[in-house]
């Protein structure tokens, strides 16, 4: 059957139905083949998981989503022509800038430009020349050029040239957009006019360089984003201003966390407060590898690159530079930048049997990747991490049950974090490795555990590992922004690859299954995230300093000194400098201590504390014991906040 | 004062008096002018540290100390007599073999020879022939003979004139020692004649390259060692009997403690068994930590090599290559080979007063050197290692309280091992940086501290790390046998180099000292010491498997999961195979466990359990109440043996 040949294609809609339609189609005929309302609702479409524009013909058989102004895909769209009325107001501003290219993003837009020099003081001034295109509504047009034409309208532009010649190569006409006196060579889709757009806010500039190449010639780029309307901006703005004060970098200094210092970009010097958060994860972690039935394992950071020429990882890391290996005494070095291959060594140690699956490793596996440094940020892109990942070697029937004890575990941790979680089930790329069955069956096992479960879940085609689908684990946090922290992954490749096998009922030596999971993802990322997430203020459980014990005078020191010997077994401090009671309390508030114990003559006298937690709440007359008892339970608990004034 | 040019120098005796001998005076006539039967029993000398020959005049002022028949020093002499009574029975039977040099060591001796491919039978012919080299007790001579004599002698040896050009350079006439028709280069020190070897054995044969250069010849390294008599011999031999059947490489075998594969040579995978030990290690150090006042950090494996040319580990580590260290886009990085810069630079990220300090960073480092391949050894030498490091910065008033609390703390932990602590006092070496009066003043604290707790202690001079004297810290095995593993040293100079400084109660900056300092050492080389030490009999706390319940038959498999789910806090498994009881019994002993549950069909009906344990002792009638009791506190207490049954 050669449907390349026949005049009709198939669009198979997102219910799954299926239309025959002629060969060329375009995105909009089929949106009013379903129905006129529909037809005329069109904005865009998503043809095979592409955004494409409502006018694009589709040429072959696809998967077809009609975009209108309800899709979550239109926001997009809307950024794409934000983007557009920036480059208008610029170039009626400054019409020697030159344009590159200007995509939207997750956040907003940006349009990377050249041969023009902008400040915070341009940038306003775009701003209002903006805002007076959107007020003036002009219609977004799809036009075409021919393409000789489009050479010569970018006659002083290489990089829209470069674009002609490569990645609209052979196209003739070619696609431009077209508002008001300005076009841009685009394949769209955009809204239908730049009133559309209903807030519009240019946020920053940078540096970047065309294609990314640190060899190209050197651009701005100004960053921006839209809404549909003033006040969903008005609340990403407030959001944004929110994130910032809690930005996690700036916490670590405050609260003296972590630093990152220029002699190792990248790789985090954790001070004791930073530590201390890091090893109560640490020990959470642990319990939970034990109840899942994992072995902890420990494996060197140091290896010989050839380990990783069989498990597949040199071509997907080393070959795109993204390895940190050398050569040195005749051996070519590497530092691991995952940890299955040796896990999987060990695995090769012994003969296994099928009565002695699943075997799981787990490791606190501190791993490398060569990031780019101008992509570094904090703790959330580094270069040396420790990720809690784990391997289980599994039979074919453990794949289910093993997937599901993992997620219930991943639920049970981020719910004492307060963290929701979100679900995403990456299937096979371009680099993938291993046959399409294999993928499919791994595929299916974790879209079934999912069912099971009854997660709800995005797919996201193409985005897997390069050794199998995955189910990728975010978190929604305080501000309500989305972190990809945690992940689990099926894998038959890796086993066949390293011939990893076990003797089954039959006698015969099988492939077990690989499963590879991480329940936080990283020490690093996580702790990134729940900074900004708790903005500094930890649960009692995590805080590096749970308790701090201000004496109202010096003469107080000793009772001081008496009632946190009593809590020795949690993180307690005394205040000993010198200072009055307010700025005592004022301070410890600051470093955001979870609960101050304040103790005066009164106390003294009467044997007891007074006491008062971060959220300004206080109580006096506490019986020592009282509190002990309950700061036990707070924290063995992992309550989320102070919980023992809660009802004062 | 030219001492110089003087006629007289002055040596000084080990009791610290001074003599005034002539310019040229003799090691032998010394001991003379100090007692005639001194002069008659001196088989040699010890001049500035160094071993010399009896007939070694004195040239310049020195300390010298006489060598008799009971000083320690005689069995290094008798050794590299043993080696030319090998070389001449190996001439005798193999005269085409070519001589390079035969040293004493701590074991015995070696002799790398050329020219010749000896196999065991070879070995025990050399024995033999040894052996009446020593029944004919020639007099070891010592002779001159002519520079020009010496190499007509050599003429086909090729090694013996490169030692006479370069370390014989200028000498004339040159000293060796003869016994019967053999002769052979050498300053000695010797025996007066071969009959002093009471026993002879010659123990391996190796391979090794001429000034230990793979570019050069490749030589056969024989060892062997001698004592005084045979006795002594025997238990030595009986000793490395036992040390072999222990070896630490095979028991990691026999109990899958960890591999070191041909992937990550010198970098240990730690198997599940083998992390359980560490991880009770690790939580052992952390308690011990916290009680000494550190404060857990985490600094990177991977840092830009800059960080060491400041702190001098570079000229230490990287220009001798024995630093991990390579050019990646245009950056010279490294893996650290200590921990010492990262700790500093989180000490510099803060302001610190006098009041702070001490100021203690403790962590679980992981280090990498790059040692020759030829040189690894299991667990004892490798490439990467975590050490259990610490760095105090202390004001100088409180040096000596801190090296106390630390010698008190190994001196704690040690004990719990069953592992007698020895301590050596290292001075200022050649590599040295910093001046000889901070050198001075940092060896005395450390030298009195040593007194303060009466300890007692070798001095070895020059031994010390570049930046500071130090107490290294030897334990003495089951064995005998002893192993240096933990270290204390103090650095003045080091916070000199890295302008690490604190304000002082007089408003001033101040250099803090820096004391170094590692309990176990690297937990790979206390693992190495401990697997071996207690032939992997490990106490209960430690042990991988800690109990193992043994239902005698399938039938009370339940009731076996019943007694083990109620140890679960204890590394428990149950034997689920269908073996006989025998054999279940015999396997856990293989296995070395501390504790066998066994549960049969009285045990069900009495609701109790029988318990046996590695030493082979066995009660029945156990209430399982009783024994859980029992374990927490063996466990806690951390018994060196498995205690319950000690009554039986």
């Amino acid at each position: 059957m050669s449907q390349q040949n026949s005049s009709t294609i198939v669009v198979t809609l997102p219910d799954g139905s299926e239309r025959h339609v002629p060969r060329g189609t375009t995105v909009e005929e089929v949106a009013y083949r379903i129905g006129e309302g529909l037809g005329r609702d069109t904005v865009a479409g998503i043809v095979d998981h592409e955004l494409v524009a409502a006018a694009e013909p589709i040429t072959e058989d696809a998967t077809v989503e009609i975009v209108t102004e309800s899709s979550d895909e239109y926001l997009d769209v809307l950024r794409h022509s934000a983007a557009h009325i920036f480059a208008q107001a610029l170039q009626r501003l400054h019409p020697e800038a030159k344009l590159a290219i200007g995509p939207y993003t997750d956040e907003g837009f940006y349009y990377d430009i050249y041969g023009v020099d902008l400040n915070g003081d341009d940038l306003a001034e775009i701003q209002a020349e903006a805002e007076e295109i959107i007020e003036a509504d002009y219609d977004i047009e799809r036009v075409e050029l021919d393409r000789e034409d489009a050479f010569e309208y970018y006659d002083d532009n290489q990089f829209k040239r470069e674009i002609l010649e490569q990645e609209a190569a052979g196209e003739d006409p070619v696609t431009f957009y077209r508002q008001g006196e300005f076009q841009d060579l685009c394949k769209g889709p955009h809204v239908s006019s730049t009133g559309k757009i209903g807030g519009f806010e240019l946020l920053d500039i940078s540096a970047a360089y065309w294609r990314g190449d640190e060899e190209n010639e050197s651009l701005t780029r100004v960053y921006g984003t839209a809404f549909e309307s003033e006040s969903e901006l008005e609340d990403y703005l407030e959001l944004r201003r929110e994130a910032e004060k809690r930005d996690h970098r700036k916490l670590a200094r405050e609260l003296d966390l972590f630093s990152i210092p220029a002699h190792s970009p990248g790789c985090v010097h954790y001070h004791p407060n930073g530590m201390a958060i890091r090893r109560e994860l640490e020990a959470y972690i642990r319990e939970k590898n034990e109840d899942l039935g994992y072995d902890e394992v420990r494996t060197p950071e140091l290896n010989k690159a050839k380990l990783w020429q069989k498990s597949g990882h040199y071509e997907n890391f080393r070959e795109n530079g993204e390895m940190f290996a050398w050569e040195q005494d005749d051996t070519e070095y590497g530092l691991k930048p995952m940890n299955c291959a040796n896990h999987s060594h060990i695995y090769d140690t012994s003969m296994r049997s099928y009565r002695d699956l699943p075997i799981r490793f787990s490791e606190f596996g501190n791993v490398f990747r060569n990031e780019q440094s101008g992509e570094l940020s904090g703790l959330l892109r580094v270069r040396g991490l420790t990720q809690d990942d784990g391997h289980a070697y599994v039979r074919p029937d453990q794949i289910q049950s093993e997937i599901l004890n993992i997620l219930q575990a991943i639920e049970d941790i981020y719910s004492h974090f307060g963290l929701e979680v979100l679900y995403k089930l990456e299937t096979r790329g371009e680099n993938a490795i291993g046959g399409e069955a294999l993928w499919e069956q791994a595929t299916d096992a974790l879209r079934d555990a999912l069912h099971e479960k009854n997660l709800d879940f995005d797919i996201e085609s193409g985005e897997a590992a390069f050794y199998g689908p995955k189910i990728g684990i975010n978190a929604r946090d305080a501000l309500g922004r989305e972190w990809t922290i945690g992940t689990v992954q099926v894998d038959f490749n890796i086993p066949r690859r390293l011939d990893l096998t076990y003797v089954g009922e039959d006698n015969k030596e099988h492939y077990p299954v690989m499963i590879h999971r991480a329940l936080l993802g990283s020490f690093e990322r996580f702790m990134g995230v729940i900074i900004e997430h708790f903005d500094g203020k930890f649960p009692t459980w995590l805080a590096p300093e749970q308790i701090r014990v201000l004496p109202i005078s010096d003469d107080n020191l000793d009772y001081a000194r008496e009632v946190a010997s009593e809590l020795d077994e949690y993180r307690v401090e005394i205040e000993d400098r010198s200072w009055t009671i307010g700025k005592k309390i004022q301070t410890a508030h600051e470093d955001r201590v979870p609960y101050m114990i304040i103790v005066g003559d009164d106390e003294e006298g009467s044997n007891t504390i007074s006491v008062r937690d971060r959220k300004e709440r206080e109580a006096n007359d506490i019986e020592r014991d009282a509190f002990r008892n309950h700061l036990e339970r707070e924290v063995t608990q992992k309550h989320l906040e102070p919980t023992f004034l809660a009802g004062q």
